[in-house]
């Protein structure tokens, strides 16, 4: 079982078969970053023509069984989710009106402070706001699982208590491995897998000890390390893979429509695109690297599957319906 | 089994429990009139809303297996359609995006020209376009079940052929019975039925011979006789209740955006409002009426289980999953 937590790629024939070849079960795919509703519903319908085109490779993933049909058939069953909870706009009925359409991850921010929550990229951590909160407990009714990502700490920690259901961290790493802005601390870290939730461990150079040169070793060092203070059973990968995306997308993602300045974000005036992937992951083919480096660092076997998908699979079956 | 084709209440509480007190399964309800895709999307966020709050009357209703379980747990199953393909606005891919948010009838046209086909006040018929083709073609792939109640004749002969699933006129009566403009010719229902389409009797008086003075001996028996014409098992009831609105509707369903005149529809300037419903049905505890009614005329209790909902029932297991 092998599921990637998120990916952001430029999406293409070439890339549904290279998750084909990975043996990629399912991926939770970035289906909005900026996007109002209106536009939102556009990005789901270019993916429902994907799934028309390319019936034999991959399909709409709604459920955790979904995965189930996915490995039986040979596809990779398609996830949605936004990095931004843009798609709701101030709406909170929009929440189930997204969950219908498929959505099934909303961070509640990206780097700026939302309606929601506050950013990582914030002066301030005012952390949950009215709204936030309410729209949580509807997350939470509909089964639309709050990602935290790019959230600054306190709003992270917050949203983890408030939820009454687990949350996610899809794509970050450790604070004290890497200590990126988008890295997590100790005590976020806690909140999240405290409270049962997943946090999925990101290859995007930005995030990784050394960027580009990160090495594999160091990289499952790492998660065997996370793994002894937070329990197993709450990590998995998010690679966070933006395949074949050409640079104008990552000053998307950072600039989107809120400034009419540039904004580096992880990059830099000097470095300000897309930065090279570790050599170990170059795209969908790579996770066996990923898990024969985890076998050389020492995890045996249950733990392994647990952290390639077997987490994720359990988590999405237990988050992705209706409220009990 | 109770079902009927169309109604567009004024919905409240009191409306739903009579529906309960009626032991109605299930109701085609439309869900919008003139709105374009972001409106619909409103009205869906509002249906959501009374699934929350009357979760032991009503339940959103996507396939014929959710009157079953709406019949094990006591509520009506409510399931939704256009009277206008103004939500899909020019976008065919809209018709897989409303079809996931529950929408399971378009019809091609209200009373005017659409993009797709003609209206039956429409001085000429022009048959379906362009578009028309393209759209029927994706709502018989996905489930969305071509309504041509308020379509031109030829417009809706030629949906009946071009369709490749069968398709429905919901509300109407026999034109030979009541010749009312919105009532349709043999010709017309022929075509519907002979492929394996539905036609629904309404009970809304324009569309009743003496209407709102129509008997209902008179009404079971053109339904006996529509029985013997083109099968019984082609018929169900599409009563067009629209209990409670306020006369400002019936102006909306006329008129919507499209003219700033005022434009009497079945109606005139004496009389511009709603027309009094007939004795024998005045809201969802009347089913009984119809029922008593169709055996006073001599059908027999399957053909009136058939035409009471069974027959409906069939037609939404059939047509509201994707293409075989």
């Amino acid at each position: 079982m092998l599921i990637d937590g998120l990916q952001y790629a430029n999406w293409s024939e070439k890339i549904f078969r290279q998750m084909r070849e990975g043996n990629v079960d399912a991926v939770h795919v970035t289906i909005s970053y900026h996007e109002n509703f209106r536009e939102t519903v556009l990005n789901f319908e270019r993916w429902n023509r994907w799934f028309e085109q390319y019936p034999d490779l991959i399909m709409k993933g709604q459920w955790a069984s979904d995965i189930d049909l996915a490995r039986e058939t040979g596809r990779t069953a398609i996830f949605f989710g936004f990095q931004n909870p843009s798609p709701i706009e101030d709406d909170i009925g929009l929440v189930e009106i997204l969950h219908s359409l498929g959505a099934r991850f909303m961070q509640l921010t990206y780097n700026n402070q939302s309606l929601l929550a506050t950013g990582c990229y914030e002066a301030e951590d005012s952390g949950i706001t009215r709204m936030g909160r309410q729209v949580i407990r509807e997350m939470n009714r509909v089964g639309l699982v709050v990602d935290m990502s790019h959230s600054a700490d306190r709003s992270t920690i917050d949203a983890a208590e408030i939820s009454q259901r687990p949350i996610a961290i899809t794509h970050a790493n450790p604070f004290d491995w890497s200590p990126a802005l988008r890295n997590k601390k100790d005590d976020v870290i806690r909140a999240v897998t405290s409270n049962g939730g997943m946090f999925g461990f990101s290859v995007y150079p930005h995030h990784l000890k050394d960027k580009t040169d990160c090495t594999i070793t160091s990289f499952c060092e790492m998660i065997a390390r996370t793994a002894d203070l937070y329990g197993v059973s709450h990590l998995g990968i998010g690679t966070d893979l933006c395949q074949d995306q050409p640079d104008s997308i990552v000053e998307w993602m950072r600039v989107g429509r809120w400034t009419k300045e540039i904004d580096y974000g992880e990059g830099s005036a000097a470095a300000p695109g897309f930065p090279d992937m570790p050599s170990w992951f170059r795209d969908n083919r790579d996770f066996g690297n990923i898990a024969k480096g985890l076998s050389d660092v020492g995890m045996n076997t249950d733990e392994i599957a647990a952290i390639m998908g077997g987490n994720w699979y359990r988590f999405f079956a237990d988050n992705f319906g209706p409220e009990a």
